[in-house]
């Protein structure tokens, strides 16, 4: 547990010290973001904002957990997966900000462009889980010890899930600090269950003991992060960030077996993704009418007139509530 | 542990309840905040929004350690201390906010009616905690097991600690969210250390366990305060919250033996106090002059062009940070 502290507070370091580098140096780049023209008029204002900030947060987690994890023989395979499943939807996310910069549009890459490449990881992801003894193709229901075995399935839900889950991150980082605050408690969430989970096993299972650093490791870069990330935002975490958080938060919830404990831990980016989907089918049935004033249902707030600071921490509590909630189910 | 979460989630379930009660009827009551003609010029847009909504934690966090609470022969006793010591503070609180409304000036009661009472209920719960067997006249050094003897100067020098403590609560309450969210996190350090020592007791020590549920109440109900404290605040918490918060605050550190441990869980207190009196020292030593731009420190800030909200989320993140260092000692 001391070891979990050292990790936070290590991770948070890193992004506070790596924050005054990599930001100006975004800046100079003129790695602006270029504002959506379908978003909120507000929003306009926020043009020229340095983008592609998560890769502070991404750079400290990955070297803090290469530093705090345990790597005595295999037992960091799990901790190698959870980094490369964050910097491989990372990197998709980079190209994506990079098309939007050198292009200068606000749309970068097209979905199709985005989905192969993540329904690829995904794919690979999937098949390493299903093939590892330890996760299998089971889930364990959540404040339960029952287990659904999906079996062969596991591999084309988990493709599912995981591509939801990172697409829906991207989908949540629309406000100033808003994706940056819900899944750094989600990863601390993470860190006590995995902690908590490592402890219960016969003996400390290593495996989740460095799972449980990785996600410390998130939620202290993210935090560092947030210094920089709240309104008004000095850099956004851009498409690299959000893919990041998404394929980290994800590789977390796989390896924990607790896929099913993520519509509570990601509350706030699950309501994004089926807010946006059912804006899409009612637009389609209704002949174009909307049920949102704009999706993802974060927009539907602030043009409903809640300031976005107001949205923003209102999902922070929401967020934190629900951690405690799931937290109920792992701790003694 | 699982106690302590269901504690947090029911202080926040009854904040969260009781707002919406008690803030209208608040505003019913003509209870806006009468603005400080001294403050940062911006602040007089914050005129009419109504304050006393500390009423809401108060309310939540009391009811919420009742029900909680163990209370099987003198188990409750601490409790009882920790619960009379908030709204003891709170009461004082509640007759300057009262001041201000009836008379509609800023300035409430004068100095010295707010200290003479103080002092006093400073007195007696320095008293008490004198002779209790438990605390007596030692403090523990943080992340260490020694302790210091004050002999019988442990009570001037508690005295001086309560009254320093509540009224930097007080001080600190100057931007929306500011001292609710800077003390959430605060109890919620103070809620896994207490009840990190009431299980390293020989046995589980009820007291401490109860001071954790204590702190937990507060943590929750204070999360689900920061609902309507929240930038731009529909609510203050006004003195009888701040007084409050620093009441319940110093009590969990008296129980607890950890008062050392305030100058760093309670740091932004601390240096909301500590910028007042350099403020004024220095002023009436350079013969007018200002060290700051406006004390306390927060409105330095503010004056100095950084936004509300940024002041408030660097507020939270460094006292989240200072309360992981502060649990680097009290938990395996």
């Amino acid at each position: 547990m001391q070891k979990l502290i050292i990790t936070i507070l290590v991770a948070f370091a890193l992004s506070m010290v790596a924050g005054p580098f990599i930001i100006p140096w975004l800046k100079r780049l003129k790695v602006g973001q270029t504002i959506n023209q379908f978003g909120p008029r507000s929003h306009q204002g926020k043009q020229g904002t340095a983008t592609m900030g998560g890769l502070v947060f991404i750079f400290a987690a990955a070297v803090t957990s290469l530093i705090m994890g345990v790597w005595k023989g295999t037992e960091g395979y799990f901790l190698i997966i959870e980094i490369l499943s964050m910097l491989a939807f990372a990197f998709i996310g980079f190209v994506d900000d990079y098309v939007k910069v050198v292009k200068r549009r606000s749309v970068g890459l097209t979905p199709v462009q985005k989905m192969v490449p993540q329904a690829l990881i995904a794919l690979v992801l999937s098949v390493l889980a299903y093939l590892n003894p330890y996760i299998g193709s089971k889930l364990v229901v959540p404040f339960t010890s029952y287990t659904i075995d999906l079996g062969f399935f596991y591999i084309p839900v988990m493709i599912f899930v995981i591509v939801g889950v990172v697409n829906s991150a991207n989908l949540l980082d629309g406000l100033d600090g808003l994706c940056a605050g819900n899944s750094m408690l989600g990863f601390g969430a993470f860190a006590l269950i995995a902690m908590s989970l490592a402890a219960h096993e016969s003996g400390m299972n290593p495996d989740l003991y460095n799972t449980a650093l990785f996600s410390g490791a998130m939620c202290g870069a993210i935090l560092g992060f947030l210094r920089f990330n709240t309104h008004p935002a000095v850099t956004f975490m851009g498409d690299v960030g959000s893919f990041a958080i998404g394929g980290a938060l994800v590789a977390v919830a796989i390896v924990t077996r607790l896929t099913l404990l993520l519509p509570i831990i990601a509350f706030t980016m699950m309501i994004s993704s089926l807010s946006d989907i059912i804006q899409v089918i009612y637009c389609r049935f209704s002949g174009g009418k909307r049920i949102f004033r704009m999706a993802p249902i974060h927009h539907h707030f602030e043009l409903s007139g809640i300031p976005e600071t107001k949205i923003v921490t209102m999902y922070d509590v929401l967020t934190a509530l629900l951690c405690f909630v799931a937290l109920l189910g792992y701790v003694k």
